[in-house]
């Protein structure tokens, strides 16, 4: 699951019988990767949702979320370019503000209407997100299908970005003959190549770059591949399961 | 996830790049846990989602499920107690048949419209399952609020019944401190007691019996426990995760 989850030493596993760390959950998308962990998240366990209007109504579209009982589990709608503070479902205060961030994408697969590419645009569809103590910024795009001027200056000097890893190569899936889409049309920018995600931020100060959201036909994911060494010699790390990151 | 599923030695995972060995999807309850395992099979391999016309519509009613393209997952709608011959995507007969059957039961949590307890009545929500090659009998159960005389008789000289298993007593959750609901308003019979699965499958002759489904506070799930040698000790076995059934 793709979700960004803030946790607090305040909510610990072992706080109560069944109780959770989580407070809230971010959503930056409406694919089943960035949603369908809502479910196990399941039940009466108090947390905030914040995702754009656009995908609280896709949640709202879907009757089985409401398993989300609405009587524990807040839905609040987040304008993109806003920041504000995060709460514990107590009301007591992070210290964490957020801000979701306009990024080039389209609309949840299961929502698009024909076999034909849906637009990349910017919209409340595909976001990114930023988290900050006021100190340092962390980003977390696992979507993004170009870089744009805009996005790179506000990823000028972020401590942390967490970046879409999706592909090395646009059309690798056609070449190895598992898909019929290419990166692009997914709603993704690819790895390596001149409009590139290592090239795009030659040009951005970021001091740790994070590879995510990696797909399994993505040769970066083999250790010894000289992919994976591609992207470590342009200062990336590759991210996996149970990693941990600390501001 | 609690979907029966049905494997070939045709369909090998092996079989072509990125194939799957599930031709077919069999769902006996609209409830998360039955469903939203389908949204892991996505996307584009072919295979068949049986269920009757109201968990059809459950899964007609949530977008998120269209994430399995209508032009590749067919979607079938069964009628409670007709048996038909099971097939491959491609047409090809399974040798085996397929008869969905009434038993004791709830709507799902997620369309509860109140905070009452929900009727207990033999519906389209909640059904069992029974697959046969002709000669044997499997029959599939996983939520069952009562035992009744014509689900004995159904029941009598099955090779294997695969059972719900949820808890122990009616009132564990409530004792715990984890829950404030009883078995019965969860939609489940327990396993102890004098109304409960031991006692009523005394009185039915069955091969193999294994409790499934089974909750977190049930502590037949503790191998040394006093409940598990009970279950055991009425010729009951307990699933766990990777469990294979020949027949």
């Amino acid at each position: 699951m793709r979700q960004q989850i803030e946790a607090s030493p305040c909510l610990q596993p072992n706080h109560g019988l069944r109780s959770s760390p989580i407070a809230g959950v971010v959503l930056t998308g409406g694919d089943v990767d960035a949603i369908a962990g809502l479910l196990t998240l399941r039940e009466r366990q108090a947390f905030t949702i914040y995702a754009t209007a656009r995908i609280q109504d896709v949640l709202d579209a879907n009757p089985i979320f409401e398993v989300l009982a609405r009587d524990v589990v807040q839905r609040r709608r987040v304008t993109i370019g806003t920041s504000f503070q995060l709460t514990f479902p107590d009301g007591k205060p992070s210290g964490l503000s957020l801000e979701l961030i306009a990024v080039p994408g389209k609309v949840p697969l299961y929502l698009e209407q024909t076999a034909a590419s849906p637009p990349i645009v910017e919209s409340e569809d595909t976001v990114g997100a930023m988290v900050s103590d006021g100190q340092r910024r962390l980003f977390f795009i696992p979507g993004c299908a170009g870089m744009t001027g805009a996005l790179a200056q506000r990823l000028q000097g972020a401590d942390v970005v967490l970046f879409d890893g999706t592909l090395w190569t646009d059309d690798e899936m056609l070449r190895a003959g598992i898909g019929s889409k290419t990166g692009l049309r997914m709603g993704h920018m690819s790895i390596s190549g001149a409009n590139g995600t290592i090239a795009a931020f030659q040009r951005i100060d970021v001091r740790r770059k994070v590879l995510l959201h990696i797909n399994n036909s993505n040769p970066i994911l083999l250790d010894d591949s000289p992919e994976r060494a591609a992207v470590e010699a342009a200062g990336w790390e590759v991210a996996y399961d149970g990693m941990e990151i600390r501001l």
